[in-house]
């Protein structure tokens, strides 16, 4: 939402000043959210501080705050990032002729892929603190919900076809996200399983619980 | 451990007087936690204040204090006493005759069961805060690792005896593990899922996933 509200008086010309200066502040932008994800995977959220990130970034924090207000809105802005970016893939993923089994493998599988990116890392393992302000707390809700939302259509659109086992079709939705969302939540990167490993684990274990014993694989050919 | 700490030197006689100021004492605490946990489930770890538990109870916070150096302290015990509550009921389903698949079932039924208990439901939902320290947080997660390593190996002889995929274990036992716990944090108590659906639902849904398409029905007759 920043993005949009700073970007459009500052438009002024093909390669003109102006423009190259949005192109380096939203490069700086991308530099601060990243540089908070780095510090979030270390220390938390609640110990972080932005004096980390700017130290992380060998900056002073007053080119922080120059683009945010708080550590707290450094963290909005790279939830709302993350979650936009998965809508986005989430939408694309729903709108494919693939079956709606085959669109949930897909669902799993980007969540799973995207999960070890460092805003994705830290986004999934701070989750989001109960010391955000409300309001912030509530937005980042609402992006949450959106997701869900279009999980829940496709999880529905499969019990309608008979490939996904007749269940409450919000409560499957959100135990599959949430299963493999906790997964992130203790494995590392470098540990034990790799991305290989989960990416193909995960879809296995959790696939088979919810789809129908017969119809399903017949569908999509899989 | 508090609790052991405190027993012994009053522990004089049959009736006397001292075990009843323990009977007391113990009784106390209980209202204590279970103040802590009604809090927590409302206002979550950060916001909620001794004050507030004391509110809740009726009382002075000078009650809580004969008993707890800080808030941190009595939700330390309470994890505990949810957690040793929790691997003492799985050692006991580790323990019995029945096949490792009954025995995984067993485990996840319990898990959900005591889910909504407002103890557990608080250990789960608020987790383990980043704020509490440091000793807090490597003491509560020793308990958790307690716990995870008789799940898997409960999981482990499933392998062995064929009825669940070979994976590796302990991966396998978290994702169970943390799949049931991940859904207390959105499902609400008297919302749209009973425990009965979710004690129905969630062993169909995961189990299905990691047990073997034969051999495992046929070993328990479930």
């Amino acid at each position: 939402m920043p993005r949009t509200r700073n970007d459009t008086p500052f438009v002024t010309g093909m390669r003109g000043h102006r423009v190259r200066n949005i192109d380096k502040r939203i490069a700086r932008r991308q530099q601060i959210l990243l540089a908070l994800a780095e510090v979030l995977a270390v220390k938390g959220y609640e110990d972080a501080t932005l004096d980390d990130v700017a130290a992380r970034m060998n900056c002073s924090k007053a080119v922080i705050y120059y683009q945010f207000k708080s550590k707290a809105d450094v963290f909005v802005a790279l939830v709302e990032q993350v979650n936009r970016d998965a809508i986005a893939r989430l939408r694309e993923i729903a709108s494919t002729d693939a079956s709606p089994e085959a669109q949930l493998r897909a669902a799993i599988d980007s969540l799973v892929q995207f999960g070890w990116q460092p805003l994705d890392y830290a986004s999934i393992r701070v989750r989001r603190p109960s010391s955000l302000p409300r309001e912030a707390r509530i937005y980042l809700r609402a992006l949450d919900r959106e997701y869900e939302d279009i999980f829940t259509d496709i999880v529905r659109r499969g019990m309608d076809t008979g490939a996904v086992a007749r269940r409450n079709p919000r409560f499957v939705a959100l135990t599959l996200i949430n299963a493999v969302l906790s997964v992130f939540r203790w494995a590392r990167p470098g540990g034990a399983l790799s991305t290989d490993d989960l990416q193909r684990e995960i879809p296995a274990m959790l696939l088979n619980g919810v789809l129908t014993p017969g119809g399903s694989r017949a569908e999509d050919g899989r």
